[in-house]
């Protein structure tokens, strides 16, 4: 996939993370619950986008997916024709201490709703 | 203000508040200095709109004070001319335990920078 492989995948160093940034990329249930299922693939645990079945399009899904990386709340990297997906708990954990445990926790409780 | 009074002012009861919807209201920095000073002025403060020297315009000022109502975070109401906000600090803290907390701290980081 030549225009997957041609995209050059951004994420902000741990020094540019903005707390603001975080929260409102944490603030949407889709990608809540995205955080969520990333949690329990830890700690070795990368995630293809592919393996998320969420209940929106392809699209958005990968708009979700951008929104996270942009904000620092995940890294992606391309591995052939899958992207995958972990999350950036050392970075979080670092800058925003308590935070990301706080997101999973009610994430999952949010994932056991659906 | 017959216009002001004639508002009525919604507030979502504690139960109906969601984690996203406030993760999502606290998270622009506007919004999140507003509370960052709800906090200084706690336990009894109440501070009226026009007491935020914010540099926004003031419909966009307002625009962020109903984000906040709405998403739970703050209680307004209207005294006179006046109106009047004050956290919701026991309704989240019951829902949503750590949140405040971490936020106002990052909010009086973020005061203190401008």
């Amino acid at each position: 996939m030549a225009s997957r492989t041609a995209t050059k995948l951004v994420h902000p160093d741990r020094t540019q993370l903005r707390f603001t940034t975080v929260l409102a990329a944490l603030g949407d249930p889709v990608r809540l619950a995205i955080v969520a299922r990333l949690a329990d693939a830890e700690p070795d645990g990368e995630l293809a986008c592919t393996t998320f079945a969420l209940s929106v399009s392809k699209s958005t899904q990968s708009g979700h997916f951008r929104v996270l990386r942009e904000a620092g709340v995940i890294r992606q990297r391309d591995e052939g024709t899958r992207r995958l997906n972990r999350l950036r708990r050392d970075d979080i954990d670092d800058r925003f201490p308590g935070l990301l445990d706080l997101a999973i926790r009610h994430g999952r409780d949010m994932l056991a709703d659906w």
